[in-house]
């Protein structure tokens, strides 16, 4: 099972907008998310755009984070890609209280081979699925 | 609908493994891709893993790219995640042929806020679909 990777995505809604403009305070938080989720940090690439907005990646031994910040309409999309049996969802409930999310959306996606994925699904939580629904931050379970 | 990106997630089976650990290829070809779907570069960061493996990513003015590969098992994951209209598939098709990959699985998610995702899908192509079965290179159309 060592090509399995576990890819959360999400989408944030109604964010803090103060923040989303920020780079290094997203570059900090993003740092954050990896290591909430037990990740080692490689290497990180950040941009801020003009007139607003910031795009960033952070590549961990385990795969990779991503997020976009559209600070005009307090959105933000992020990816957490996990191998090597890391959870993602602690980075996730990380940066929806660190971006003062009131709304996301969230799904999660098993990579990988398929003899790989199918090896051993004892790992995978029984509520991994293609999408759900639209929910608010309050019904997600916290991190420990 | 200036939030809206579409999310192309690929798997690539049975890949030309002679590349796969090769950092300098990868990149290059990231960036052929990135050229290959209109996007603007604005940065990257790539890393070769000890004992092998490759991981990278490049952030666009219209989101990002991603790849991850496992050189053992010939298998290589990429994202590739555009906003502002730009199409991912000839950066999926570009990669296809450039890792040698003799299988892949493919999907295609729409990202961004709910209102303007529905707010125009005349842009959106009509196969644009959660989840694709395993399909071989040969049956994807091919980049004009």
């Amino acid at each position: 099972m060592e090509t399995v990777g576990r890819h959360l995505i999400a989408e944030f809604y109604r964010c803090d907008l103060s923040m989303l403009d920020d780079v290094e305070a997203i570059r900090s938080h993003m740092h954050a998310a990896a290591v909430a989720v037990g990740a080692s940090i490689v290497g990180d690439t950040f941009h801020r755009f003009t007139p607003q907005g910031v795009s960033g990646t952070v590549v961990i031994a385990e795969s990779h984070l991503s997020i976009h910040t559209w600070p005009e309409n307090g959105y933000v999309a992020v990816d957490i890609y996990t191998c090597g049996g890391l959870d993602p969802r602690p980075g996730f409930e990380y940066l929806g209280r660190a971006l003062g999310a009131s709304k996301c959306r969230v799904q999660e996606i098993v990579r990988g081979l398929p003899e790989d994925a199918d090896h051993d699904g004892t790992w995978q939580p029984e509520d991994v699925q293609i999408m759900s629904d639209t929910v608010s931050l309050t019904s997600i379970p916290q991190a420990s």
